[in-house]
């Protein structure tokens, strides 16, 4: 039996995450998003167990000391973790698991899973990443200053990462996302037990 | 400036190798197709500089004194050569390269080219195969047992590959050799220097 593959993906705020990953699900629906835990109010629209499981602090540092998480990490004064359970039974069971995660997180599963693949998605100019950010409509001038200087420090993560891909186009991101998924499945020790006379 | 990938394409005779290579430089005209020397005589329909440059034994042998070839090699009584100067010229460009090679070339790029990238095609079975290469109609059945006993020989390589692809219809193969090209486009070390902020 094949194992999945556990695709990591990060990047900075606004860069657009959310859609690429919405058009992925859409081409590779038997693809397992994993929902990640966090203490942050929901965003409107969000839905819980959908978008995150929106669970208290409490609840958050109970989970914590119990070592149900894959990784956890406070971010922007909320906690976010990864339930680690629910993606190791996905993988054995051959399902390939995508994970959203920003980059402290990244560099944690990398650590306790390295045969992650991860993807980190840049916008095509920091210039066009704080347009995004202010078209969005969600955060004040501030924070959006916040959230283009956090941008910066973490690009000199990018190096950590196995693939960049670059948010030009909604469509091309996900097709080179969509690309890495593919190639993964073809790589010589996740199919070579399939092979005849091998 | 970033390099090119060099990517090199296996697989048993009578696998379809031509048949999916020629639908990836549909979809890729960019491409660049590495045209090997052989001594062997032309088949009905192949081309000089197009499918092979087909040349003598002589020529040849005074080419490997020249060390005019990243690899060569005698297979089935013929010489086949891989000319070194016009891929690393492509590659310094940007340009991606093709580069089809029966598996004792292939060994050798690796050892001389590391960053290369190798796929091998497989059939979805030998059984598969034996068919395809009756239904070529070229071959005498000595000739093809031949062909099938080289196959099972060569399967014991494929653990040297990065990549394998089955080829259970030429679409599908394409496409993932199409993926495994732009998936290599997205890894870090190739794209990295493109990065704002790095």
């Amino acid at each position: 039996m094949n194992k999945g593959t556990l695709l990591v993906l990060s990047g900075s705020s606004g860069v657009g995450k959310g859609t690429i990953i919405a058009q992925v699900l859409e081409k590779r629906p038997e693809l397992y998003l994993s929902v990640s835990c966090t203490t942050r109010a929901p965003r409107p629209g969000e839905v819980d167990g959908v978008n995150y499981y929106f669970i208290s602090r409490e609840e958050f540092q109970t989970r914590i000391e119990r070592g149900e998480f894959l990784e956890y990490a406070e971010y922007v004064g909320n906690y976010y973790g990864t339930s680690m359970t629910v993606i190791r039974e996905k993988l054995e069971k051959g399902v390939d698991v995508l994970l959203e995660i920003e980059v402290q997180g990244a560099a944690k599963v990398r650590e306790r899973m390295p045969e992650a693949v991860s993807v980190f998605i840049v916008p095509p100019s920091f210039e066009e990443l704080a347009q995004r950010l202010r078209g969005r409509g969600t955060d004040s001038e501030e924070k959006i200053q916040k959230r283009l200087e956090t941008a910066r420090r973490e690009a000199k993560e990018i190096k950590n990462y196995d693939y960049i891909v670059v948010n030009d186009t909604v469509d091309h991101a996900a097709q080179e996302v969509l690309a890495i998924l593919t190639a993964q499945g073809c790589r010589t020790e996740r199919r070579i037990h399939e092979i005849e006379g091998v």
